[in-house]
């Protein structure tokens, strides 16, 4: 089993079909470069047919310099009642300009029948001739045989009959589709088994969905029976419950089974990879997913987070620095010491294990985190946490007061924001300042910023990258507490704080005086 | 395989372990209840040794009428230099009063040498000595093999010794533990046919984590080949990537493996039951998990929707309702116009295929979309949207002005907030009312409400459920538009409603009024 692997990346066109997930055309075009760079065979990147947005993206690419990946238009066989030479989708897929096509055909008695409507030799027929077709025009051809396995189970032989007309006709590959998702691995070992008895010759490919939850599961199953093309998207995007997710199945390929897929430097970017496409379709990164989610070499209880040190292999199935992640220890209230004093190790505090102000620090984490404050997300406002017990913090400024004001008068759509605050700084001068926003947390840090920069002009490198609001005991409603997490970065490094108040716009103030405050202890210093 | 597979559910101890996931003492007991009723055989509930949670809990349970569940206390194995009668461990496990026991013992030559820090015969030694004091005190006691599958490849003859060792000494079960979850089903399975053949008379158990994303796949491998007994969690909470999610694991077991574990009619609350445990454990239940997410059974592309229509197997691997879940069909910018036909048909509004009306709102949805609205998660603003455009909208109230304003003045924490409303019944009444609240959408909700409670006092019935806040364009940070999510409630219906603005007060309001007019339009019906 040394053949290289194919990876057929579907983000752009299965994945989009996530309810939650879009991409722009810039987008599209940003996720093509990065696919590309990671190392990706095939970028799937839509039906030019059915959507203008995937002709657009064809138009676009066709002069880009890919340096590892072939775009794919994807779109189905010829219409029953249309010759090839006049059939509208066929005709979209050529207009594409790509060197592949992947076209997808009925496999399944019953959706050949009942889906499409024509004849179960028909449907053989139009599959066959149009690959030939695509073929005569110059395209290399990807059969995707949609409901493969569920057609199998119905009609082996039909099944396989509609393989084998793709094949002769010129397929160069002929993948398997679970398409509502719903296999389970041991029928895909034994179903991809046969096939390759049966098409000894003919590349076979896999493509699932994770209905049963083993779209990953089932696609090595596929690839231990020798199929040698994989379709998935990245972060597992798609319909329903999703694709097979490409950042599980990449890693589990070349690191558990060997199989060369993508180069060492380049499976490095696999967690860079996953977030930015996250970011591209606006979608949150899951924390808990394997290989790229931050959580998946986190260590918490104290007995784990004590094992990991003694023996690295307890509890990571692999080094997280071969796709780019890394060892997190966080600090909550079922850890112990441990945790906390590697945490301010990596921070570069020095914390005795034994020392009183340790002892301070782990009860007041615990009361925070009593009070709704989460500090796995926001290592910033932790560091100043500790600091503070230490006697280190310093303090750069005091609020006196601070008044946001929204208001909306008839015929407005979305209202003035103004914020004012009241602030002495050291020395005791008072800036009382106005800010105004696109909203009042904008306003906020607006007011906050005039009064803080003339002082402070480091802060004017400070951006805020993310705002995060998580609603706590949600059934609380609009009386529930409000935790908010802001990412903050100076263009080297970035950071994360929080704050939690039942009131969003204090909650917001809290997280964005503490990013101000650490990029103050970092260009200023501590005290002591 | 016609055995029932016990099932071992972990929520409360390894799932806990998930560094998000928490549980109050009052949490863990509706936990105990929900797992029962749904008829779960073994229900975790920590150690007692480390954790003063657990041992509250097993307290409390003592004396519950469990109907389908045993209680199941956990710990090590005794301490290398303790005698089992002297070991504080084992005397909280028995103090634990429960009837089952399960104890970890390491099956691993690396971890016994350098963690545990014993010699290798001295690890068989004492497993044995637990499981049989354990036994001798009465109780029932499930062996943890922990990191077993590493510890078979790295030397199978000492892995094998160590269960050899538990069962002789009287375990009842002999559960093999992927601890670092690293493994793949085609190793799992191999390893446990290799167990079965050298202890065919011993009832293996699985216990996996999702590190490689595989751990459903692996717990269905193990059963395939001969083990009776799973362990795992609700939701697949737990450490770094979770544990073996029972919600995806219990249904593939009973309804594609034809296993019996639950009544069918208690199969029907798994989707409830998922959804109760990730309201108690804090966590937002996610929308794409396998069965029992709300986008499992959810189609959107126009295509799809109309194959699910013609043919229901096409995209739905099981009947939905067999786990308590539904076919849901979302409207959205790559939708259809049989997609919006089909939610106006379930909103129980006429809307003809080709009127005018049913363009507007294709049309007026997309134009919402792309300012970032969305309306796959509030089917009331897109009801009351459709309304709008066949002119069956009642206006119940007019806004002519609204402030809001948050204070905060030295010392104070949290701050106050005040809104105030100006706005028009009809008939021309003038309402200018004040509020105040917990923070400033909660004071501009009970401003709202003083102003029309009068008019409208079915309102009265309507609370808040849920306030959800997603930063759109999260890069924009404060700048970035606002979507609010609002599920209300009147004891009888639930609904959801949107609202989306670069401002955080207006996108409220919006999701506030939708969620009023929604509740007016079904007690006082529509227009026309």
């Amino acid at each position: 089993m040394s053949t290289r692997i194919e990876i057929y990346d579907t983000t752009l066109r299965d994945g989009a079909q996530g309810r939650l997930v879009k991409f722009s055309a810039e987008d599209q075009i940003r996720v093509v470069k990065a696919l590309d760079d990671f190392g990706i065979s095939f970028i799937e990147g839509g039906q030019p047919a059915s959507n203008p947005k995937a002709a657009e993206l064809f138009a676009r690419t066709r002069d880009m310099d890919l340096k590892n990946a072939k775009m794919a238009a994807f779109g189905s066989t010829r219409h029953p009642k249309s010759a090839v030479e006049d059939d509208a989708n066929l005709k979209a897929l050529l207009d594409a300009g790509t060197e592949v096509v992947t076209i997808f055909a009925k496999s399944s008695p019953t959706h050949a029948k009942h889906i499409l409507r024509v004849a179960l030799e028909e449907n053989v027929i139009l599959t066959a001739e149009s690959v030939a077709y695509l073929k005569s025009q110059g395209k290399r051809v990807i059969l995707d045989a949609e409901h493969f396995f569920d057609g199998f189970c119905e009609d082996n032989e039909y099944a396989l009959s509609v393989l084998e007309a793709a094949y002769r006709a010129g397929a160069e590959t002929l993948v398997l589709c679970d398409t509502n998702g719903g296999r389970l691995p041991s029928e895909i070992a034994r179903i991809t088994r046969t096939v390759r008895e049966r098409l000894p010759e003919a590349p076979i490919g896999i493509h699932t969905h994770n209905d049963g939850g083993c779209a990953v599961a089932n696609t090595l199953a596929a690839v231990e029976e020798g199929a040698v093309h994989v379709q998935g998207t990245i972060n597992g995007y798609g319909e329903r419950t999703g694709n097979a997710n490409l950042c599980t199945i990449i890693p589990a390929l070349q690191l558990k089974l060997a199989l060369p897929v993508v180069l060492p430097t380049q499976l490095e970017g696999l967690t860079t990879l996953s977030h930015l496409v996250a970011e591209l379709a606006n979608m949150i990164p899951r924390d808990s997913d394997p290989y790229v989610g931050r959580d998946s070499f986190t260590h918490k209880g104290g007995m784990h987070a004590d094992a990991v040190k003694k023996l690295k292999t307890s509890y990571e199935h692999i080094p997280p620095e071969l796709v780019g992640n890394r060892t997190h220890i966080s600090v909550s209230e079922v850890s112990g010491r441990s945790s906390l004093l590697q945490k301010a190790a990596d921070f570069g505090i020095e914390l005795d294990r034994d020392a009183p102000e340790t002892k301070a620090v782990l009860e007041r984490v615990k009361e925070l985190e009593n009070q709704g404050y989460e500090f796995e997300g926001a290592d910033a406002s932790l560091e100043l946490l500790i600091l503070r017990a230490k006697g280190q913090h310093r303090s750069f400024f005091k609020l006196h007061g601070l008044r946001v004001a929204v208001e909306r008068r008839n015929g407005e759509t979305d209202g003035v924001s103004e914020a004012t605050v009241n602030i002495e700084l050291p020395g005791g001068e008072m800036m009382h300042t106005v800010g105004e926003g696109a909203g009042p947390v904008d306003a906020l840090n607006n007011a906050l910023r005039k009064a803080l920069e003339g002082t402070y002009p480091e802060l004017r490198e400070v951006h805020l990258e993310d705002y995060k609001v998580r609603i706590l005991d949600a059934r609380a409603a609009t009386k529930a507490k409000t935790r908010v997490l802001i990412e903050s970065s100076d263009g080297q490094a970035e950071w994360d704080t929080v704050g939690v108040s039942e009131n969003i716009i204090i909650a917001s103030y809290q997280a964005l005086v503490d990013s101000i405050e650490y990029k103050l202890h970092r260009s200023r210093g501590h005290e002591g």
